[in-house]
C-alpha cells in the first residue's frame, strides 16, 4: 500500500468548500473574467497550508521549480497548457531559450530544468538552455532523466548580448523563458530588449522587485472579493499581514515593530479562534519579504521570542537566497499543517505545492518533511516530494460526491491556487 | 491481447512526414498563426483515410457526436479544450444549453450527449439539454452510462422563444451549443438571436448552408500551403475534387457532368500513380455536396458505372439525412483505406477520426467495419469504434524515435486533422 493522505476541512471552511464546489460554474466564471482582465503568468507555483479549519497560500514562485514532479498522467495537460501560455504570451515564437537558475551542483534542479525542456519541446518549440553565469555555463551540460528513465544531456549555452537582443550559438531565440528570479538583482543583459524578443514572465515578477507584502495585500483583497460571491468569510482562505522594513537582525534593529506586529497579528487570530471556538496555539511566521525557497523563514509563537533569538538564528534570518541581506519583513498568521502523509507507519507534516500554466491548473505534489512540526516551514533539507492525483479531480470534480472526496478536495486547492496566482497577475500588471 | 493495428505510410508521403516531425516547431508555429487569424471552430471532427501512399480528410464534421467515444484518459485534456473553447467563443457564460439532433432511438447518439454534458459541466457551467422538436421533448429524459459506469438520466426540456431570445425551464442560458446541424434548413427560432445570447458553432457550420466542394476547395489551397513549408506535394494529403449541380439521380438529370467530371478525376488519379509508381485501382467517390452521417455515399470505378446505377442505388443517393433530396454533387478522389484492425482474428477495414475542441486535438478513435472493402464507405450500419490511444501520442510525440512509431503516426493524424479544422474555420469566417 502506498502513502496515504490525511486532508480534512472543518467547521465553517468545509460549509465554504461545499459551496465553491456546488457553484463551480459561479466559480468558473469569475476566473474566466479575472483572468481575461489580468494576464495570468506565464507558469507558476503555490504552496499551500491546510490546517483544516483555514487554507492559505504562503508561497506564489513565479519561477518554479519542480516541473519533474509533475506526474506521468499529467503531462498531456500541461503540455497543452504550455501551448496557451505560448498562444498569450509570444505567439509567434519558434525557438525559445531556458535562462536557469544558477544552481550548478542541484542534481534535482538540473531534472527539472530538463523535463521543463521536454514538455516545451512537446509544445512544438525548438528549446535551448543558456546562461549568463560563467559557473552554470562551465557545465557545458547537464543532465536528467526522461520519463522512460533514459538519461539524457542537454547542453548549456552562453548567453550574450549584442545590439539589444540575446543569442545563444549566434542564434536569436523568440522567447526568452526565466526559470530564474534574479533575487540579486536583474542582470543588465535582460534590460531592455530590443521589442520583438520576448521575456517571460516579466522581469517585474523577479524577486529584486516583487514584495510578499504587496502579493498579500492583493490577495487578501482578491480573496474578499471571491469569499464575498459565497458570503463567507475571507480569513478562512486569507492570511493576516503585517510589514516591518529597516530591520536588521544582526544589529538588532527594529525589534520594536517586529514585536508590535507579531503582537497584533497573534491578538487577531485569537479573536478569530474565539470566533470559530478553535482550540489551537496562534503563531506567526515571520519571512524577508522578497525571496522564496523557505529561506529567511522562522516561527514565533510569543512575541518576546524576538529579542531573545540566539545568534543561529539571527544569522539566518540576516542572509536570504544568493547573500541577499533582508531588512524588509513579512510578519504573517502562522497556518497549521494538519495534512498529513503515512508511508510506511511514518507520519509526516505534508504542504500541497499546485502547478499552475497560463490560468490552467496542471498538477502538483506534496513537500512532506517528517522531521519538523505542524507549524513549521517545511522548504527545508530533508524535505520530500510525493505527487498528488490531480489526474482524476480538479478539472473533473465528482460534482455529487461527498464534500470530503478527495477529488473535491484537489479542485478546492486548485480554485486557491488560482487566488493567488490570479493576485499574482494583478501584482505584476501594477 | 487486444486490437492490433496496421497504419502505414509509404514512399513519399513518409518522407513528408519524417519532415513534419522533424521541423514540429514550424508545424505549430503555423498553425498558431493560422488559428489566431482563424477562429477555431467550437468543436468538430475530422475523418480521415490512409491508403499508406495518401492520407486524406473525407469529412470534416461541425457538431462532432461521438464524444463518448473519448477514452478516459483523454477526459482532462478535453476538459482543458474546452475551457480554451468557452474563454474564445463565450468567456461570460454560466449557462450552456445543449440542442441534440432529433435521434430519438439512437442510444448511442444520447450516449455522446450525456458525455457531453459530463465534460462541460466539468469545465463548471449549468448544463441543460433541450430542442424545439416535439418528438425529442416527448423522451423527457435520456439515459446514459457515466465513466464509472452508473446510469444517470438527463432531463429533455423544451426551447422556447420569446423576444428574440431562448429559453428553456423559464431560464435563458448563456450559450447555445448546437449539436444539431440543421440539414434541412435552420429553424426559424435560432436565428437572429439578441446579441447577449451566443449560439455556437455559428449557422454558418450548418449542413442547410455549407458545402463540401468549398470546403474542400479551401483545404486544397491550405493544404498547398501547409505542404509548401517542407516542399512537398500536397496530392499526398490532399484529394481531387469536382462539382455537378442540377443533378437528379431519380430522373437520371446530370449524368454526364458526373461522367465527365468522374472520367477526369480517374485521370488525374492516374497521372500522379504513374508519377509515384502505384499499383492500385485509382477509383472516385460521389457524395451529396452537404450532409454527413455517410449518407449518399458511393464508389464509383469506372465512369459508365453512373449510366447503369440500379434503382436501389438511384434512390439512396437521392436522399440525404432528413429527407433532403440531393441534386449537387462532389465527385472526390477515393483514398483507399489500408488501415486494418485485426481483432479475435477478424480484419477489418479502419478509419481513423480525430476529435479537436477549439485548436486542440483532445482525442480520436477508429472507424472500423469487417463487412467493407478498401475503396468503400465505412460509416454504415455493422460499423464498430475502437479508441486510438491519444494519451501518449498528439501532444508528446516520441521525436527521436523511428517515423513509425505509432506516437508520430498520431501526431501526423493530428497535424491532418487540424487542417481540415482550419480550412472549415475560413470556410465558416468567409
Amino acid at each position: 500500500m502506498g502513502p496515504q493522505l490525511k486532508a480534512n476541512l472543518c467547521g465553517e471552511l468545509r460549509n465554504f468548500e461545499t459551496e465553491v464546489i456546488e457553484k463551480r460554474s459561479v466559480v468558473e466564471h469569475w476566473f474566466r473574467d479575472m483572468f481575461a482582465k489580468y494576464k495570468p503568468p506565464f507558469y507558476s507555483s503555490v504552496d499551500l497550508r491546510n490546517a483544516c479549519f483555514k487554507i492559505s497560500p504562503v508561497d506564489t514562485n513565479l519561477f518554479p521549480a519542480g516541473f519533474n514532479n509533475i506526474g506521468k498522467d499529467d503531462r498531456r495537460t500541461t503540455v497543452q497548457a504550455f501551448m496557451n501560455a505560448i498562444e498569450r504570451h509570444c505567439p509567434h515564437a519558434e525557438t525559445v531559450l531556458i535562462v536557469p537558475e544558477n544552481h550548478t551542483r542541484n542534481l534535482y534542479y538540473h531534472q527539472h530544468i530538463g523535463h521543463l525542456h521536454g514538455l516545451l519541446s512537446n509544445v512544438g518549440l525548438k528549446v535551448t538552455v543558456g546562461s549568463h553565469e560563467d559557473s552554470f555555463c562551465q557545465l557545458k551540460e547537464i543532465f536528467f532523466k526522461n520519463i522512460e528513465g533514459q538519461t539524457i544531456s542537454i547542453p548549456v549555452l552562453r548567453v550574450s548580448r549584442h545590439d539589444g537582443s540575446l543569442y545563444v550559438d549566434g542564434k536569436k531565440p523568440d522567447l526568452i523563458l526565466l526559470n530564474n528570479d534574479f533575487s540579486s538583482g536583474i542582470p543588465a543583459e535582460y534590460r531592455e530588449l530590443n521589442s520583438d524578443q520576448k521575456l517571460a514572465p516579466c522581469l517585474e515578477s523577479s524577486w529584486a522587485i516583487r514584495k510578499k507584502s504587496r502579493h498579500f495585500k492583493l490577495y487578501s483583497e482578491t480573496a474578499k472579493e471571491f469569499a464575498g460571491l459565497f458570503d463567507a468569510d475571507d480569513w478562512l482562505i486569507s492570511p493576516v499581514n503585517r510589514r516591518c522594513t529597516n530591520v536588521s537582525f544582526k544589529e538588532k534593529k527594529g525589534e520594536e515593530c517586529l514585536v508590535r506586529n507579531v503582537t497584533e497579528v497573534l491578538n487577531e487570530i485569537k479573536k478569530k479562534y474565539a470566533e470559530y471556538k478553535i482550540q489551537r496555539n496562534p503563531f506567526v511566521v515571520i519571512k524577508a519579504n522578497s525571496g522564496t525557497y523557505g529561506m529567511s523563514v522562522m516561527t514565533i509563537r510569543q512575541p518576546n521570542e524576538i529579542y531573545n533569538l540566539n545568534n543561529k538564528q539571527r544569522k539566518r534570518m540576516s542572509k536570504n537566497k544568493e547573500g541577499v541581506t533582508v531588512e524588509d519583513i513579512l510578519i504573517q498568521e502562522g497556518v497549521h499543517s494538519f495534512e498529513t502523509v503515512i508511508d510506511y507507519n511514518v507520519q509526516s507534516v505534508a504542504e500541497p505545492v499546485v502547478y499552475l500554466v497560463d490560468n490552467h491548473v496542471v498538477g502538483g505534489f506534496y513537500r512532506i518533511h517528517a522531521k519538523k512540526g505542524l507549524d513549521e516551514n517545511l522548504n527545508t533539507p530533508g524535505m520530500q516530494f510525493f505527487p498528488i492525483a490531480f489526474e482524476d479531480s480538479c478539472q473533473l470534480p465528482a460534482s455529487s460526491a461527498d464534500p470530503d472526496s478527495i477529488t473535491n478536495r484537489l479542485y478546492f486547492y486548485g480554485v486557491i491556487a488560482r487566488l493567488a496566482t490570479l493576485s499574482a497577475a494583478k501584482e505584476v500588471r501594477e
